[in-house]
């Protein structure tokens, strides 16, 4: 460690989209949900919940990606920093302020009120950090919801996917329109208008992650965005900004897999670099991780296809990954024991 | 990179008591000042400051012990924490949020309206950190007269050192046995008593350190308290508290050599296991951070004691830490020019 080249990135952040049932698979229940991002910051940071009362798992008991992400830096040894963004419970990770609010109800005709503080504060961040390349992430349940608003009012495909095994696609586009209605919008009607999307559709993980990678890019930073759909439509704020710098996704192959998305379309349409990194967990089916994300639970998050892909670089290799994960998946679920 | 053995926990904040003419030299002037902590915690971080506009240096221009302190972190690679206990400014370093403001001029009745409740969120934070060894430094200008009002209320010893290389002892007498008037105290009115004793004559930060030291303690983990006469301080505040645990203090030998101090005396009435650590300056005596500390300037701060213990403890020779000295110092002034 020396000036830092690589600096990883967490947004996280909460919006009260995620309470609507069905919506999202992040958290155990309703309530342990608030606390997913917040725990998230926490395995990151330390290898394991420490203030969080909980590890975050799916209601069927898929463990966070947060476990993946953590494996690969212990592997790695990247340098993270957790940015809050509107958390709804403490955590014991540090967090970089960007003088957000947790975010209402897409519903609601404005979720995220200052979005254009958000974007702004982030945006110089950004520009600031010492690194040669900024990898964003996001932990934010019930975020594909809200990007899925966004995309709407930006007029791009609102195709998203899910941390459920059947993306309740259905159910996200009545909740979207219901949005739009709200918020008095046609489909389309706020394209190249980036914050003002966000502040009437979206919230404020997305706010964060698309004004540091605005900032960044601006400062000669390169930007990786490290996740699937959610961080597809903060490339397409990027490029709603007016920005045309090279910009990199990169996500697991669950959510490439997941026709449902279609993260390539996405991605293509707003010209984002898409890498696409295979865990190969298919090798040890056996573990409950992993069997989870290839029976199509979790796919991505906190910045889990990011984090392979910089392993990858790194020449470390999967099945090195795939050692750490299980270390760390017991670390962390034998603190959660009683 | 697994489970943190060693974890470097910065406490940082504020106390109006460094505006006090004379008090303190953590910074250039009074207004700058206040950014001190701010871009300590930075250079900690990242190597650099970030958001803050300066790079601390006293008013004769000795740049902050924060440049030795990130100088062996680049060289030992160990975690660290910074814990937000009452800054006045923003940073752009993740911080850990224990509930603090900055604290008032020790002279008021009340400095630390809420130091009981910042203890109690320090010392649960402390107890949950997974380290096994949890290293606490400090950075708050004005810092040691504020010990001195603590060391008052409990009855110890009130001799502090000082970052000014003539030691203004007369005056923050003077101010101390004022705010011991206007807190209603007799000197050692507070003993065993500790978070009252930071509540009417202390700062935030030194609520903070005493609840951590206290929390990792009653944890089990093991506490080493890196600073000079603040430090000690809160060494002090966890035998107040009643534990009786080891505890170490680790110092430079700047501060170890200023009589006005004398914190042997201070750390073996306290039962601190003293360390003591010489980073040989005199072997560089023509590069001016390291000048400016033979000349008696800022002696301690931001654990630098404890950092180079650390990278003693590490097998990593003085003379490659004064190598790094000499390259975070010209990164960060290098980014300080216009």
């Amino acid at each position: 460690m020396s000036d830092t080249q690589t600096l990883f990135a967490l947004v996280a952040g909460a919006t009260e989209t995620a309470a609507i049932d069905g919506i999202s698979a992040a958290g155990a229940d309703p309530a342990l949900m608030a606390h997913t991002p917040s725990a998230d910051a926490e395995i990151l940071a330390y290898g394991r919940p420490v203030r969080a009362p909980v590890v975050p798992v799916s209601p069927s008991g898929c463990p966070t990606p947060a476990v993946v992400t953590r494996a690969a830096r212990e592997r790695v040894d990247f340098e993270s920093v957790v940015v809050d963004a509107g958390l709804a419970e403490p955590t014991g990770a540090p967090t970089v302020d960007v003088g957000a609010a947790p975010g209402g109800d897409v519903r609601d005709p404005e979720p995220v009120p200052d979005a254009g503080g958000i974007f702004a504060d982030a945006r110089r961040f950004g520009a600031d950090l010492p690194a040669e390349r900024l990898v964003l992430a996001e932990t934010i349940p019930g975020g594909t919801t809200t990007a899925m608003g966004v995309l709407a009012a930006l007029g791009e495909r609102r195709a998203v996917s899910s941390s459920l095994p059947e993306n309740p696609l259905e159910l996200k586009r009545e909740v979207v329109d219901e949005g739009l209605d709200a918020s008095g919008l046609a489909r389309g009607g706020l394209a190249g208008q980036p914050t003002d999307a966000v502040r009437q559709m979206g919230d404020p993980v997305l706010a964060a992650v698309s004004g540091l990678a605005v900032g960044a890019l601006e400062a000669g930073t390169d930007v990786l965005l490290a996740g699937g759909t959610q961080l597809a439509t903060a490339g397409a704020l990027v490029r709603h900004a007016g920005l045309t710098a090279d910009l990199e996704l990169a996500t697991t192959s669950f959510v490439a897999a997941d026709d449902s998305a279609d993260v390539r379309a996405l991605a293509s349409e707003n010209d984002l670099a898409l890498t696409v990194t295979d865990p190969g967990f298919d090798a040890r089916d056996d573990h409950p991780a992993m069997a989870a994300y290839l029976a199509g639970e979790a796919k991505e998050g906190v910045g889990m296809g990011g984090a392979l892909a910089l392993a990858d670089e790194a020449g470390v290799g999967m099945d090195s990954i795939r050692d750490a994960i299980t270390a760390v998946y017991d670390r962390v679920t034998g603190e959660a024991a009683p």
